[in-house]
């Protein structure tokens, strides 16, 4: 039995998120189909973590099992043909039986797009979330410096999660601002689930004023999720790449 | 009677091209059709440049007439009201009687944008050319380098087009590469019809191997198309700006 490791790259707007759905369009389900014709076999395809719907990826990692004697070319090439044109496989590797594209990622990195001008953006709507206010960045980033590091996110998590722990190490959360676009960067050794939209949100409501960049751990101890800024949309979110 | 300028930003990929046409969805008819919703009354809508089908903009100036007095930011402001959302107007200008968007420009600033990878990309798949063959930058450089300044110009131009003359001068033909993207600068005080993506096929010839830079002013002067490289496709293609 091979195990087969995928870099994907797809374009969220026309899914219904990565997970398989029954009767909704999802990237797994595309991913499993083309799969079922290259290989003429059912397989499940595991990601190293499922995407929203709306949200893009540059550098998703899945991996795969199979007995299939093809050559790693050919298979990548074969997935290519069968995906619509939305996904792509730009990397594959055969990997030891005891990898996992979720349990063996040991960091993660997102980029979140704002498009901060009171103008929408026709070329970057499906791509960014427009911000209509004036930010303060300086004072977005001097909140960002504080929100690194290990810490408990638990926060940031939408209700009904339930994990042993919420505490995680963010080791990078940078703002670069190019004329009207702002690309929040962020990598940790794992994300909550809407930690990253959730992060965005808070530093959003630091530029608009409305939350003190002084006051970021103290409002990450206090747990009361209202008291931070509102989960951004999905469709500015893309995984960038997944670290092993 | 005001002369009113308006910046304009839009992605062309479900536009047939600016100009208006009977029964196709077109940039200008949008333009027009929102200005009668605005103005309560028929107008025409004239551009620095008409861009074909597929083509983007990130800065297409216009100009139109009206004797309306609503206020600039309102003009603007229902103009984003009533356009599509794949068109929106980003600056708007009161100018003099005598400005008009094609003849008043100097300057126009396209940029083609060319994928250079095996795997094609689900993320700028709409907005990129892809070439799936190694390209030699250096070499396409050089080419570049030999093709500014003032020079005839009028091997790229499509057959069948009347003007009185084919000399531009191309202030700027630079080539930045990120990673697999090439990004392609044009400017100059004005291009002949599909001279931008017969330059950018020719440059591709000449990093695939096909022609050599050092023959470029030559192959210029001997207007044999043919030994040009091909017009590379419209959806690559963005206007940038214009200058007046």
């Amino acid at each position: 039995m091979r195990t087969i490791k995928l870099v994907l790259e797809y374009d969220g707007a026309l899914f219904f998120g990565f997970q398989r759905q029954h009767s909704h369009r999802t990237v797994q389900s595309e991913l499993e189909a083309a799969a079922k014709k290259l290989f003429q076999k059912q397989l499940t395809i595991y990601p190293a973590g499922r995407t929203d719907s709306g949200v893009h990826a540059e550098g998703q990692a899945v991996h795969f099992k199979t007995d299939s004697k093809i050559p790693l070319s050919k298979i990548q090439a074969g997935f290519n043909f069968y995906l619509p044109k939305e996904i792509a496989v730009t990397e594959i590797r055969e990997m030891p039986a005891s990898f996992h594209a979720r349990f063996s990622a040991k960091r993660k990195t997102y980029v979140y797009h704002v498009y901060n001008s009171r103008v929408r953006s026709p070329l970057f709507a499906s791509r960014s979330f427009q911000v209509p206010y004036d930010l303060n960045v300086a004072e977005m980033r001097k909140a960002a410096g504080l929100l690194k590091g290990k810490r408990d996110f638990g926060v940031f998590e939408a209700s009904g999660s339930r994990r042993k722990s919420t505490v995680r190490t963010l080791y990078r959360l940078n703002i670069q601002k190019k004329g009207k676009h702002l690309f929040f960067i962020l990598e940790s050794d794992g994300f909550l689930y809407r930690m990253v939209r959730g992060i965005v949100g808070t530093l959003l409501w630091v530029g608009m004023g409305k939350i003190r960049a002084g006051d970021m751990r103290l409002l990450l101890k206090q747990k009361r999720r209202k008291s931070l800024g509102s989960t951004v949309p999905p469709h500015g979110l893309c995984l960038k790449s997944v670290g092993y």
